[in-house]
């Protein structure tokens, strides 16, 4: 029996674990469950799960949740730290951190320092400090499971295999909307546009970093820390159909891939219950439903994120953090209709090149390093916002 | 340092293996080669790897070889029975058994027998006494390694997994060179058509039997065996391109797949060297190269051949053998203008159907099985002969 903390689980990974959870009721127990906002929700998956305790960040919601549970001898809190002690729980096994963007950094290394496995479904705590957090985790002797499915694939992929005959990776991308699109195309798409996924169902902030391909560049650093590679070994391949999860060329030459349905409950599934395969009730794929699958260069001209991805990564230090800042802080934006989707990138690589660079902060320097980028980038948005404004 | 003997050197897989072995000369040492008539080619060779034994089956021409290596140490040996003798060495840790064939079983029993691993490129071996072999193997604490593609394909995919969690396997066929023909088109293809694969080079039986999908039948009697499978796990999918090589789903849904250029040097150095995966100077993949992968189901009504070979597979007992048997027959007559393409078909069948099914021969049955099934098989050549004669 697994015993596990959901953070973030009213999201669209939250969700989707416990469904795993209630398909493999006998393997799985439900320890923790967290939410930001969504105490209806958060409500209804305690009544059914019945953890020790539930966490609602939003202080304002802490009385419904606590009433709405009196009869139970569910425990429930409330406030940012309350993730970082629920995690350190006796009797939590592993840690499913599927918080959005830099949110899940702190709790990410409560888990590891109280000796916790970690199923991280939030990038962005690799991305702003994956030299840190593998180091830590290899220090406190926990595992760091991907749930990403492209990293899930490569995790995969390396079962049985020595990490030193990797020659490289392939992180394959599906494009998303917007494939094969120009930049005076993207200039006027709108956000209704962008949420629309041609292959996977996934929260808002993913979806739209996904047709930016900033998705992309966020899983290129991602990988780079959970597998140990450098950047020149990390090559992206847009794959329309997202069938085909990534894929490892080895030394020899052999190439593994892990292929599926894009369905996330698989990678969830794997890294909940690895290394075992528990057979569960999920569709399976059929090859006459996919009989092509097809495989192009990214467009690094058009959607210029991955690019500044690649960029961030191959300086290293401060920059990923101030990337993965001012990513979230425009996304945001572009959410709230404040900018348009080429402004995204524009507000990027402005705060990228307005921050001096570091090459080794600390994990704390960080918490100040995306602050800055935070501030920065939103000056940015209400400089853009007027010009948008007035186009619009 | 791996020592090596290589029965069937002169041959595709022989070759090939060496060319391995030169590449990795650190790594591997010849320690036998064989082979049945190409005096030529195993001098050059036994010159170029000094190993310290070579046999040279056909014995008219011992004189020959023994004279041309008389500057030498190697020792030289001859006729069928050396086979059985050279694999046992002490001084061999692997034996690849590269014979085409029926002729392949009885030095493999000997290698199993003297505790030597196995690099299985001769499939027949397993489609004859697959279940015979493999318990042989157990008994003996030694290991059967796959040479054949998509066997190999299978076994990296299984690596670091357990068997236990194989839900089925996906075996790749390229189609070979009369993919989406039909039996009337089939009805007037000629030897030098057949000859014609598409992607892979490879010896003439082998060529042949893709052509059909004998191949392919054959591949999925030996998938059975290796893998500890049911029939019914082992679904056959036409990939014209072949890269992917083959795939493992597994209980959780998920897929994996081994690719590559279709280089036959990449599974054998994985045989030789596994579990170890050291570079080479090999030809890469390029998506680029390969952007479009397809698959289709295979026409069990134009290629019989998988037809019967599943039904011989269900049936179990001596019909494997004698599927085997009446295939060697009816390639080499096919080979030699005396039947045409569908004929093949029909006189295999004929003789599955002439000779009475046995449950559960033993290894020494087989001999005599497979002397009886090549001797009806070639009854009905002669008979389809004149016809074949007289319609042409």
């Amino acid at each position: 029996m697994k015993r596990i903390a959901i953070l973030g689980a009213t999201g669209s990974i939250g969700t989707q674990a416990l469904e795993v959870a209630r398909e493999h009721s006998s393997l799985v127990k439900i320890e923790v469950l967290t939410a930001a906002n969504n105490a209806e929700l958060l409500i209804k998956q305690a009544l059914e799960f019945l953890p020790k305790t539930v966490v609602i960040t939003e202080e304002s919601k802490y009385q419904h949740v606590k009433e709405a549970l009196s009869a139970t001898t569910i425990e429930v809190l409330t406030g940012c730290d309350a993730l970082n002690d629920v995690v350190k729980g006796a009797s939590i096994d592993m840690v499913l951190t599927a918080l959005v963007g830099f949110a899940g950094l702190e709790p990410t290394v409560s888990a590891i320092q109280a000796g916790k496995d970690v199923a991280l479904a939030n990038k962005e705590t690799l991305v702003v400090a994956g030299e840190h957090i593998m180091s830590l985790a290899n220090q406190y002797g926990t595992k760091i499971l991907p749930v990403d499915s492209e990293h899930s694939a490569i995790f995969q992929c390396l079962s049985g295999e020595s990490l030193d005959s990797v020659e490289k990776i392939y992180l394959t991308a599906s494009g998303g909307p917007f494939r094969g699109k120009d930049r005076s195309f993207l200039a006027h798409i709108t956000k209704r546009e962008a949420l629309k996924h041609p292959n996977w169902i996934m929260g808002q902030k993913i979806t739209i970093d996904s047709a930016s391909l900033m998705n992309k560049g966020l899983e290129v650093i991602e990988a780079k820390w959970l597998f140990n590679l450098s950047i020149e070994q990390i090559e992206v391949i847009v794959h329309p159909q997202s069938i085909i999860h990534s894929l490892v060329q080895f030394n020899d030459g052999s190439l593994k891939a892990q292929l599926g349905l894009p369905d996330m409950k698989l990678p969830i599934q794997y890294a909940l219950l690895h290394p075992g395969r528990p057979t569960n009730s999920f569709q399976r794929f059929d090859f006459m439903d996919y009989p092509q699958l097809s495989f192009e260069k990214p467009d690094l001209e058009t959607f210029a994120n991955l690019r500044l991805a690649y960029h961030a990564i191959q300086q290293g230090g401060n920059m990923p953090c101030i990337l993965n800042a001012a990513n979230e802080v425009a996304v945001a934006a572009f959410l709230s209709d404040e900018i348009g989707f080429l402004e995204m990138s524009a507000i990027i690589e402005e705060t990228m090149t307005l921050i001096p660079f570091i090459l080794s902060p600390s994990l704390v320097d960080y918490i100040s390093i995306d602050r800055e980028a935070r501030k920065i980038a939103s000056d940015l948005v209400t400089k853009k916002k007027k010009v948008y404004q007035i186009e619009k």
